[in-house]
Parts: C-alpha cells; sequence; structure tokens
C-alpha cells in the first residue's frame, strides 16, 4: 500500500474560460488524489484530472452556500489523510473571497501542508478580458474591490468609503444590491459615473452592459441581466468599445426643440 | 504573398513564474507574428512562439522606462500593418498598471483591432502564492491596490485615503518610497498594522519579509531588499506563515526586569 502524504494545495480556476486557468493549475489538477470544487469552477477542468482522482462538488454560488464551509473544512481534512493530496478548485483566485484563508486555517490546525496555485480574479480578469483598464494615466491611479455580500447583509462599510474616492471600484457578489450601490453613489452625487455589469464573464454566454449609474438600473432590467454578475464603477468604464458607441448614439438623438 | 491582417492581441504574462501565464496565453503567443515584451515577462514564454515571430524587447522596468511609451504605441501598429497579429506581452496582467489601456486606444485610433488575455495580476497573484488571504471574514471585506509611482513622483492621493480604510492595501511599483509610505501609515496611527514585501515574487529567487509598520524599514535594509517589490498592508498579513512565526518568537524574548 502506498504511503499517504496529506497536502492541501489551493488551485484557482479563474474567471470561467477553461482556458484561463494558468500551466501550473493544470498541473496541480494532474496530480490530485481528490479535487474538491466550487459551483463557479468550469467542470471542463476536470477532465485534465487522472482516473484514481475523486472529484467532489462542494457547490458555492456567490450568495449561496449549499455545502457550509465548516463541513468543506472537515473534507479537506478528512480526505487529504485518507488520500493523499487535496486540490481545492476555486473560481478566480483562492484568497480573494473565497474563504481559502480559513481552508488554509483549518488544514495547518491539523497538520496538512497547504500549498497555492494563484488564479486569475474575476475582479481584474474580466474587466481585462473587455478591455476595460484598470488603472489609466491621469484618469485612475489605483482601484479597490469590494465584497457585494457581507455577513450581516447590509453593504460594506468600505464602499461607502470608496463612493468618495477617485480609485476604480469592482464590487463583487453584490448583483442583488446593485440599486442599493448605485442609490450610494447618486447620494454622493456621482450620478453620471460610467458603470458596466459583465454577466458571465469570459463564457459564451458572457453580457456586458455599460452605461451610467443614475440609468444602469432601468438598462439592467431591459436586458434581463442577472447573477453572477461583476460590477465596475469608475471614469476608465468610459474606455470600453460599447460605451463609445454609447455616446455616439446619444449625440445622434435630435436636440428636441423647444 | 499572404494578405495581412493588422491584430493587436494584449497579453498578461503574469508575475514572473512562466507556469503562472494561462493557457490562452499561450494560445496567442503561438499565434503572433510579432512580439513586443517588457522586462517583466520572463523570457522562457518567448519559447512558446512559432519560428517565424519577430520578437523585440522593448523593457519597461518599474519606474524605469527604456522605451518611451509612444515608441512603443508607434512599433505596435506599424508591425500590425506590416507583419499582422502583434502580440503584446505584458507582466501581470496588461490593463492594471501597464499601459495597455493607452496601447488598445491608439492601436484602435488606426483602425486595428485588438483583443485581451487576462494575466495574472503581482498584485493578487504573488500573496495568493505567499497564502496571505487579500480578504478574510471579520478581518477585511476588500482590498486596495494602488501604484507607488505617478506622474508627478508623489505618492498617490489614493493612498492618504487608503490609509483611513480598513481595506488591505496593495502598492506596486512602490519599493523606492517604502519608508514614505510607513511614514504615512506611522502618522495615521497605525504603526503595528502588519506588512509584507515580497521580491522577486514567484521566481526562484522570490523573498519575503513580513513585519509591522514600525519595523518594516530596518527588516528590509537587514535583508537586502530591494525592487522588484510589492507591499502588502493590512491585518490579513498576519496569516502568513512566518507571520505566526514571527509572533511566537516575539513572545519566546525573555521579559525584561524591571
Amino acid at each position: 500500500m502506498r504511503e499517504i502524504k496529506p497536502l492541501l494545495t489551493l488551485v484557482g480556476a479563474g474567471p470561467g474560460d477553461p482556458e484561463l486557468i494558468s500551466l501550473k493549475g493544470i498541473r496541480a489538477i494532474q496530480q490530485a488524489d481528490v479535487i474538491l470544487y466550487d459551483a463557479l469552477v468550469n467542470e471542463e477542468l476536470l477532465q485534465h484530472a487522472e482516473p484514481h482522482c475523486t472529484m467532489i462538488y462542494v457547490g458555492k454560488r456567490a450568495e449561496k452556500l449549499s455545502t457550509p464551509q465548516p463541513q468543506i473544512n472537515q473534507l479537506i481534512v478528512d480526505y487529504a489523510q485518507t488520500h493523499g493530496h487535496v486540490v481545492r478548485l476555486k473560481g478566480g483566485d483562492p484568497f480573494i473571497f473565497g474563504r481559502g484563508g480559513e481552508e488554509i486555517d483549518f488544514a495547518r490546525a491539523h497538520g496538512i501542508p497547504t500549498r497555492s496555485v494563484p488564479g486569475i480574479s474575476s475582479s481584474t480578469g474580466l474587466t481585462s478580458l473587455q478591455q476595460i483598464p484598470m488603472t489609466y494615466r491621469g484618469i485612475s491611479e489605483s482601484f479597490w474591490v469590494i465584497t457585494g455580500s457581507t455577513r450581516n447583509g447590509e453593504l460594506s462599510s468600505d464602499l461607502q468609503q470608496a463612493v468618495k474616492t477617485n480609485a476604480t471600484v469592482v464590487v463583487l457578489m453584490g448583483y442583488a444590491k446593485l440599486s442599493q450601490i448605485t442609490s450610494l453613489f447618486m447620494a454622493n452625487d456621482r450620478p453620471d459615473l460610467p458603470i458596466a455589469l459583465i454577466q458571465n464573464g469570459s463564457l459564451p454566454d458572457e453580457k456586458i452592459i455599460v452605461g451610467r449609474v443614475k440609468n444602469i438600473v432601468d438598462k439592467a432590467a431591459q436586458e434581463n441581466t442577472g447573477a453572477p454578475a461583476i460590477i465596475v464603477l469608475g471614469e476608465v468604464v468610459a474606455k470600453h468599445q460599447e460605451f463609445s458607441q454609447l455616446k455616439k448614439e446619444l449625440k445622434e438623438i435630435p436636440a428636441v426643440h423647444e
């Protein structure tokens, strides 16, 4: 019988497109004895695993958690001890809102060595794919990524601060609170700030809606946009190609005669 | 003679390790007629290119720009028009402080179609590799990535605001201003905030130094740390394995008898 060497590797699967995982991520999957994967992970990635690998879905989708976190933590430890190398395959990057920190804490407390393979976070990857620059000389010197889903169900207080800054703001898992978020920006005199919603980013059914804070809720309703979607707020959004189109169309609307 | 189809693909090469590029990034390199690459790109990646591909170094390293940006923009357009598919290979992600936005603006103004392949940004990838969670329930609900290198040479005003928030703060290209940055945090009553410096992240000679705002400058001097390095500030840094070791060592120092 082979010796069991417990090991946990957290692997970032990227934003959805199975080709947006890293070479190192693929290699980790190939070396896995067990894979515990989330809902936001593209299942095509599992094809890289060896035939002996056990694959377990611990579906977790935005705000809705189907397998409770303590149970996932326990599964990691149990499988590492009985099977060896556990790969925890998570959407985006494992340490950005993925509760990867809690998983390594639990594993380490049980004496299991941990490693990480970074992934492309949706927060930066989906904007990049849409060629929205997160930063741009003379426009934005920073970007601030904030969760829309806090423990108490309220908007993060960080967002209350972010609205007062010049940072490009990205909200993950916040689509359900879109109107609360736009109200916050309106209340801070930023009705015209460019905003983008990217739904199912990097997948074949990706959809992007661009507009301004004051009209995005209506546009999203017209277009039937839904979660999972990321929200991007900032002057840099005006650099998106559709936004230029939008400005052109607005100019083409004949002026109303008084 | 084959028809020339001008195309610009911006490709994120990731933080340094040649296995931290995406599968899609590799594919883009394979399809390139010309590659314009930066200093922070691992040259091993160029081995994926076809033999006919022309490869040009347009070295750009943190604050120092050896090929001026307008010249890079012009090279992109000239090569796209004469050779076809230009891959602009950039460290990290092309739209995070990489001036990718300016390059696509210039290319589009010359009628050249543009695409992007996201990369793992150093800002999130190097922390992930070191298993420093950017967010952690009950500790941090957001992270803010800021450039340390502004056009006027001063600290970004965004950093002045960030110091007053609970966000995990990551400063890229800011190593030369480390003492200015720690002074700012000291002046805002945060001398004990955990801080990490990650130099040559993801490469064989990667080095990490963890400490607190009040002592990191001395530690960095002792350890001879240098650029390129990213700076990470936030309570989440205390989750790093070496930081636990640091706390343990501090406890082991015998108390001074008064």
